[in-house]
């Protein structure tokens, strides 16, 4: 009898971890079991091939959900976050493996005493970012130590952007992933790091004028501005000694310092409801954040507000998100500053039907050896086929696809709540992502600990 | 039997307070009773009064101070707000009046149906702001409407500052009041005030840019800044139909623009905790907020960072707080931002033993009448005589004890939890405020709306 992977949850970023178990079906001896709330919306290249099924499934359902779990050989949430801990309470209750591309959170971790106990590999943070970031600076980090050597400084960047060929506007961005999370970036707490032994903290109000540049080959220069949680993994990563630990999100130059003048206008505040903000005006939302004036227009109060002069390419990027048009109206009922600032971005930066998007990563690695300060960047790009089949749909979907095969086949055996920086987990899955061209190229470079000099103001 | 006032905290605030009560105890045959946790720090000018009896009072001894306020003609309670509850809620079971100089909270406003059922008066924002606020605008308020206006504008400000004699730094500005408060003025959301009839928000990365300017006879220029709440009082005062309401906060001119620059850097921030905070230096404090660099100095870095001229005087007014200095240490074990940089404003802004305080209120009234526009602006100072006479303690604690007086004397009578708008408590506080020297002055204006050429960019 063939071996049930049961996926719960087949949205946009389910293509490429689907279609693996599908191609692998037949050679691996598997049945791909889909339950989503919208099983109608699964597309019919994956729902009519013979070793797949799909069912509706209201996660909420308590015994339609465990019949589904028990019946599984193995388990893969791709809900959202929050809703894993009733799929892992499940997996525990049951005894089935869980893999998942999301963060590990607290309930989660509480279940790796029972997950241990009974042999259970609970695998997380193994899609994209967290996942192909962790196993590929666990990779470089592990061959350094075992050569002798001893980190330095770690630095690690990711982003989400459209495709050289579709980078059609200014701002170089195109929404490719949760437009939300792009509005809502960097917000609730000051970024927080260490640059060569000495920690360094950046309010929200400057974290987009502290951007560092990288150039990648053959696709030109990024920037990137600090994420919050750049000591997340320094214990994980075994990094307590290294002089420099960063963390951030790669933009194409340009892009943050234009996006600050949203931060400072406010008009990324999820926190507040604008009072008449349904069918209020594009060109009235951005007045509500500059002041009155009888005669002078909102351009100009704007240009003066955050001396933006009139050759600025930010005011350009301005102009075309159609910031100033009085006919092009917000729908949206009690809404916050943030969200009628998602919806004027979505009217531009929407990825079109024939669009393509794109994955960055970029490592840096300093480290010593005999005596020698030495460095190994890192970086990786992936290209997205069609809207469908998009880099990133293949970057956290393979890795996904690929550990719930190791373990099912019982290659990954270690169990408990686990993420993948363990040679045991990122060794194999590196390199068969290779196979589907998710290749990271090193280079040797000269060590200049962290380099004041590259950073942009 | 003299009437027995009980006051329930005797802080720095309280001199003017138990003064006024020991002088009128005479005539009014009233006893003061003041309870505090450390009865050994009230003055003995108050405590060997023979109308006054002090006596330790833990409050949270439910006990004891129930059997004190039992035993009351009438309370006052000048504790921390969040403290004012329990005293509330004795003096509904115990059938006393209560007064107090801070804010109405949720929990006290559920009393109101119950005090007013016992006929009991809970006045509350009898203090300075709220307080002496309330009383002037409504006072004036009430007069243009009896005459037939109808308001179009309003606008409040009030400052505690330093006295002009005083005056000797380059912020113009030292402590006379909580410093928390000052360091954490403007966070936990936008502001939101209304201008010519349109809503306006501004975020706290700008709210200290944003400031305009206001002039009292013979006291120079103040800036103000926006408070948060501008709308708070709309309904109680019955301006639903006011063009143009904004409430802030004075300083003098040039205070918020250098303040921006701890904003902007991340100091006042109190979210979170710096690594290694106890011992460190004011200047790696500084530079916990800037790049890392091996050769450019903190001060370099700053002004770079910030764009400061070395001729401007927001450096100057950085270097007067030594911020630079390596030698200095902040004490604060696990401290956030906001409280080393209180630390630091504390150790240059302290008031000394023979430095006076300096009270400040501003009030704009645009109306319209006969089909006519017209503005009344009124303003008050109020100078400190001492450390303890402070300008604060004044404004905060003689309408506190007068309106206490007037409930005690069946003068004010309406019952349930209030604060003082209504003519009943404004005219003969106002009045009695005069012969003390806290007095507003009027001037005809020409109206014209919210005026955008006073705002200062």
């Amino acid at each position: 009898m063939a071996r049930t992977i049961l996926v719960l949850g087949a949205g946009k970023s389910t293509a490429y971890l689907l279609d693996y178990f599908l191609k692998k079906s037949g050679e691996e001896d598997l049945h791909l079991r889909i339950g989503d709330l919208h099983p109608e919306n699964i597309p019919q290249e994956f729902s009519s091939h013979p070793n797949c099924s799909v069912f509706g499934l209201d996660i909420f359902k308590d015994k339609e959900r465990q019949k589904a779990i028990a019946s599984a050989s193995i388990v893969v949430s791709m809900l959202p976050p929050r809703l894993h801990i009733k799929i892992a309470e499940d997996c525990i209750q049951f005894k089935k493996h869980l893999v998942t591309a999301s963060y590990v959170s607290k309930e989660i971790m509480a279940l790796d005493v029972e997950a241990r106990k009974s042999g259970l590999v609970f695998m997380n943070e193994i899609g994209l970012d967290p996942g192909i970031d962790h196993m590929s600076a666990m990779e470089v980090i592990d061959r350094i130590r075992s050569n002798g050597g001893k980190m330095l400084l770690f630095e690690s960047f990711t982003g989400g952007l459209v495709a050289p060929d579709h980078d059609t506007n200014l701002w170089n961005y195109k929404f490719t992933w949760n437009p939300r999370n792009v509005v809502l970036a960097g917000q609730g707490g000051a970024a927080k790091f260490i640059q060569e032994g000495t920690y360094k903290y950046i309010p929200y109000q400057k974290l987009f004028r502290r951007t560092e540049l990288v150039e990648i080959d053959g696709y030109g220069t990024f920037e990137v501005y600090p994420n919050r949680d750049s000591l997340k993994y320094r214990e994980a990563y075994g990094l307590e000694d290294a002089l420099t630990l960063y963390r951030g999100t790669m933009r194409r130059v340009g892009f943050s310092k234009a996006w600050q003048v949203f931060v400072m206008l406010g008009m990324t505040d999820d926190s507040y409801i604008i009072e008449n903000s349904e069918g209020m005006s594009y060109r009235d939302f951005v007045n509500l954040f500059l002041p009155y004036s009888p005669t002078d227009s909102v351009e100009l109060k704007l240009r003066h507000y955050l001396k933006i002069d009139q050759d600025d390419i930010r005011w350009g990027k301005l102009m075309e998100l159609n910031l100033f048009d009085d006919s092009k109206k917000i729908p949206l009922k009690d809404a916050t500053p943030a969200k009628m600032l998602q919806y004027i971005l979505e009217d531009s930066w929407t990825l079109k039907d024939d669009e393509k998007d794109m994955i960055v990563m970029y490592h840096k690695f300093g480290y010593e050896i005999n005596g020698e300060k030495k460095q190994i960047d890192a970086n990786m790009v992936v290209l997205g086929e069609n809207r469908t089949f998009t880099a990133m749909s293949k970057t956290v979907g393979l890795p996904v696809a690929m550990a719930t095969l190791q373990i099912l086949n019982g290659k990954i055996t270690t169990p408990g709540v686990q993420i993948p920086i363990k040679s045991e987990v990122y060794s194999p899955i590196l390199s068969e992502l290779k196979s589907y061209g998710i290749i990271f190229n090193e280079y040797e470079v000269p060590y200049l600990g962290y380099n004041p000099d590259t950073i942009a103001n």
